[in-house]
């Protein structure tokens, strides 16, 4: 796994990771993606993006066997867009991109992905969102509850690159797992356990 | 809240259950999503049924604002279509129908809903199926190791719905929740806990 801390030479490796990952865009959501996808399959954690939400409003069936959707309309979704399990905790974040070089504004976020994420603390669950600064070419993670915090202000409609930097945590970047962001997590919520290894044998009628 | 073990009288109280639900189906999907609204509402649990993955291949825009998707097609879901956070752990399950008497079939249950569920178990989640027996009209829970290893005997097509009946546990039915699942879910798998009232707090960085 090689990691690249200094943004610019995500850029200059584009060649090589692109030999190796034919087709992978270079989109948050796909990054996302398929790191899941590396964290599932090395067992280190069971995290999936949650599939769109669509309103179906008429189907074809132009044979017994399939079904054609034929008008369908994007619904808001009620929820984030990413949960699962790591280390025996439930884990659920929003991931968001701006192009803006100072601050990543709130309107892109929904009042009720914001009320999902409270309740995610509530119950005990872990919530942060991953925040990309495209410009910078730089990805954050950030407790839900800083966030939360932020989005509750009265006229506050962003939260500035700056606060991002000091309160997230920076994700390094590689080429398996594209983003590292679970070592951030470890970080911010584990700093006190010292390896994830132990607890990954299948538990049953754990109570913890 | 009423709760109706005799199953007969379920469908003797469906006129009056109508009044207060107008538009409510009686599916076990219906019923779901409506006993998980009513939980998250009270605070109890944060679960969700994951919105139906679909394949969107041609989307028109009529006017600049809206979408409308013309051609969609269903995918194969590839976890289970229920999960969140409950008395702080990861919380999955699958709920599937059927009109035998006498059996589930493993049929209507994909391979990798399997391989997912067994995830959830290696990272520390609570993992079960709700099946019901539409012709029994009669609903239970049932650990997923349990149907795990049923599943994956060689030659087992189906459980029985006496090992459903011995293994699962029966969930009362009632007006709100129209299914008192999380109450089989404390029996199962929190039973030396006493109260989920204390654990209802802001958990934050917890490292349990």
């Amino acid at each position: 796994m090689i990691g690249y801390p200094n943004h610019k030479k995500r850029c200059n490796s584009s060649a090589q990771l692109s030999q190796n990952h034919i087709g992978r865009g270079m989109s948050l959501e796909d990054d996302l993606n398929s790191s899941n996808a590396y964290y599932l399959e090395i067992d280190r954690a069971l995290i999936h993006k949650k599939p769109t939400p669509i309103q179906v409003v008429k189907v074809d069936y132009p044979k017994r066997s399939s079904a054609k959707i034929i008008e369908a309309y994007y619904k808001v979704p009620s929820t984030t867009d990413y949960n699962g399990i790591y280390r025996q905790r439930a884990i659920d974040f929003e991931a968001k991109e701006t192009r803006s070089k100072t601050s990543f504004p709130f309107k892109s976020i929904h009042e009720h992905q914001i009320r999902h994420l409270e309740r995610v603390l509530l119950h005990g669950g872990i919530g942060f969102f991953i925040l990309r600064f495209t410009s910078h070419n730089e990805t954050y993670l950030i407790d839900a509850a800083i966030m939360i915090e932020m989005y509750r202000q009265i006229e506050t409609k962003s939260i500035s690159y700056e606060m991002v930097k000091k309160h997230g945590v920076f994700i390094r970047e590689g080429i398996t797992p594209r983003l590292h962001y679970l070592d951030c997590v470890d970080e911010l919520y584990f700093k006190d356990k010292t390896s994830s290894k132990k607890e990954n044998q299948t538990i049953k009628n754990f109570s913890g």
